[in-house]
């Protein structure tokens, strides 16, 4: 197809990097580990944020806004908290810099040293919980329902564009409220506006679940969470949200009055995603030509390439297609007539399909003679000869059924990979041939769980919402489990 | 009027920072100069974020994302630039924390210094410059248009909530151009833009002009800017527009190839506008009362407050506002039904008022039994008693009117506040008992400007593009001039 893509089946996360470049999603930058990401790549992100934002609020939460650094001493607050995320975190050390004195340029002015360094945010609990001290009082006060737009910084040491760098975007909402009971039901409330909006918008099947002791939240008393599947068997942990039960309340000192004017600690969530969404939504859908996007987060739904010789034909061509441009535009759709001549159609082609535009449009001088159009599907590469009077129609049919189709797909996929297994031998077979969600027993041990990722690299990505209560017994240990949990190998 | 609000006349200052906080805009955060956007601030933030941005697209602008960090040789590369920003950056120095040997907490660990420190953004023009040299090669890649929301921080030693604070909110607009004519009328195309938003959605009105050459950004050849007039007489810029040159072109050598084939410089803006118009929003309109925001950015435009005694008659109030209230939001009027039996009619008013909403509907038992409504108007505090049946109407008109009103009021203080003065005497003077702009013939020299500067704290805010040509003679040096140009104390 002269994209010079590298197959799936010859190296899946060689054609990944590829095609993110390609598509023009993003780049790495000068800055170890930062993330340069590009006008089509943030277009398909501030679709998501639109709809994740809109069911934010849909469910009561207020944006509001943190400080980007955390003072030192507040990370240290919380034990488990600091645990997690003192390892990796951007220190800042001085505030001003200095002509050098050798004129080689600028250096850090070590009389401009902070009395106490700051943290540039991995997560925000801590100054979060820190404010929330001068905003909750009383019963009156709760709930408080905000969330927060904003980047933050874990220094990994391996980056993988969206996957895994450096700084990255995401909202993070924290929440706290009276009891136990209201907390839990907004966290899961929030796993499931998650799951929605994976299924729903991005066309990314999920597993709701529950999260072992030891892959949970720094802080967390437990972590709710989405799994999807990838095309190459690995799972991808989409979202999570934390039921953080008391534990930043008490290392904040966030307590309320309650109605009969005793104080009590406040119950705490926290939940996000990231621009990591990117990375599963092109690893679930896209295919050796480019990307597959959802009609419901392309920037671009429709195209339109005209097929011409000389400027009397565009002229024809662009005569007719405005109307339909303007009907398209009318009822929603976003579309883009690329009448440029500094590219051949078949370049163009090219392009929007590895662009991942969920329709084509084609017409060329027999097309305008027929009034016919030639519509192009991206998920299956189908075409089909239009009518102009029906082509309105036969793109929202279209539009409509490819977020069907790849929902589906994916789900296919997802299901055919999902093993039940109850011997480790045949574990760790099927994990090498065949990839994907195994479905086994295991003794609910942190050493059992860490002994498998050791020997296999699979981790127990949840433990299901809908898993069926049943005895067995460990497959590694023999000892006994009361419920099966899924293990896969991850991103 | 209980909201125990300094008066501007006793202390305009102190009436800021206090209204800021009690209307629940913003607060200091636990982090020395940064603070925390609160959701009724950042409300009115989102609002304003949403018209630029559309404002921005439609004039062709894509949205991306650049990293946070920038190496420090970077900001070394644009010599003028460096001066200007590395006098107050935060620097990234280390990358990880550990625990410390006391168990006292944790400390930086010295293993984990970077080779080369990272300054957080005080803004992008160094590391967007630095990817552009990848993106352009041919004139057909040019122009870039591109904008970025983000955060920045500058270390201010002196802050003040939104005016001045070390991390702010902003948006970014980093262009390139094939020619410098092209760059300078998108230069000055999103002054105008600014302009435009300025005035017909903050209802603040602006001067249009250049500034002299000390107060241009570092590493311009030109900057536009828009100057609004605060209540106590004092300036503040509200929005930047640079013509850049070539200097970043040069400086990360990005070169494209003309249609002839040859290599030449790319011609270079930015401009940006930040948190700083919730200052300038919040002091250009708002009164001993409180805010006074203006409709087109309010988060709740309409408030409704039920007068009653006991819950039968706040039954027959809901259900006759019901109608009403879905009757305004089908009209994309947003509005909010306050029947919280937490809080006293008064206690209601006094809020709204404080938090500057428009229009506010009270309602008792007898509107109810005369089919009318209580309407008050914000602006001047003008109450009404309305029939049920032009209420909605009525509203609408009103939205308007505030809008407009607003608008007017400022545009009156600011044309009352522009005077002409000859003499440096006359200047002082009126400098001190007035207040506002001075138009005044200056010599065009540095020294001239910052001698006044050193004397009156006054500067030059901008030679307005309108300025009529006319000979003259500077008031201060006596030194022939060929236009007069503004100047004022400013925040």
């Amino acid at each position: 197809m002269g994209k010079n893509l590298t197959k799936r089946s010859e190296d899946y996360s060689k054609w990944y990097n590829e095609l993110v470049i390609k598509a023009d999603l993003a780049e790495n930058s000068g800055v170890r580990g930062c993330m340069v990401i590009k006008p089509y790549g943030y277009a398909i992100w501030e679709k998501m944020q639109t709809e994740l934002d809109r069911m934010f609020k849909e469910t009561g939460h207020e944006n509001a806004y943190f400080p980007l650094f955390i003072p030192k001493s507040y990370l240290s607050r919380e034990a488990d908290h600091v645990e997690g995320f003192a390892k990796e975190c951007a220190v800042v050390t001085h505030y001003r810099l200095k002509n050098a004195e050798d004129g080689s340029g600028v250096v850090v002015d070590p009389e401009a040293k902070l009395e106490e360094e700051l943290i540039v945010r991995p997560t925000s609990e801590t100054i979060i919980w820190d404010t929330y001290r001068k905003w909750i009082q009383s019963y009156r006060d709760l709930p408080v329902l905000v969330n927060q737009w904003a980047n933050v910084v874990r220094w990994e040491m391996r980056t993988r564009l969206f996957l895994r760098t450096a700084e990255f975007l995401w909202q993070e909402g924290h929440t706290a409220h009276a009891t136990r009971e209201e907390a839990i039901a907004e966290a899961e409330q929030m796993m499931g506006v998650y799951a929605d909006f994976a299924e729903n918008f991005m066309g990314v099947p999920v597993i709701r679940g529950v999260k072992s002791e030891s892959e949970r939240f720094a802080g967390a008393v437990e972590t709710y969470c989405i799994e999807a599947l990838m095309q190459d068997g690995k799972a991808l942990q989409a979202g999570t949200s934390h039921f953080l039960g008391q534990n930043f309340a008490k290392a904040f000192d966030v307590k309320y009055a309650n109605k009969e004017g005793q104080q009590e600690y406040v119950w705490a969530t926290s939940w996000g995603v990231s621009t990591r969404l990117m990375g599963a939504l092109v690893m679930t859908h896209s295919d050796d030509n480019g990307l597959v996007l959802p009609p419901k987060l392309a920037p671009i739904q429709v195209v339109i390439v005209p097929i011409y010789k000389g400027e009397d034909q565009l002229d024809a061509i662009s005569d007719h297609v405005a109307p339909l441009v303007q009907e398209l535009r009318s009822r929603g759709i976003s579309v883009k007539y690329d009448n440029r001549d500094t590219q051949k159609p078949g370049w163009k082609f090219n392009e929007y399909e590895l662009k991942g535009v969920p329709v084509r449009l084609a017409i060329g001088p027999r097309d305008l003679e027929n009034g016919t159009y030639e519509v192009a599907r991206r998920d299956t590469m189908e075409k089909e000869i239009v009518k102009g009077e029906e082509v309105v129609d036969r793109i929202e049919f279209l539009l409509d059924d490819i977020q069907k189709n790849i929902y589906s797909k994916a789900l296919n996929y997802r299901e055919e990979h999902i093993t039940k297994v109850d011997s480790y031998e045949e574990f760790k077979e099927l994990l090498e041939s065949k990839g994907g969600f195994f479905s086994a027993h295991w003794d609910g041990t942190v050493e059992t769980e860490d002994a498998i990722k050791e020997e296999t690299k699979a981790t127990i990505r949840c433990i299901p919402l809908d898993a069926e209560e049943g005895e067995g017994v460990c497959m590694y240990s023999g000892k006994p489990s009361k419920r099966r949990v899924l293990f896969a190998k991850a991103y």
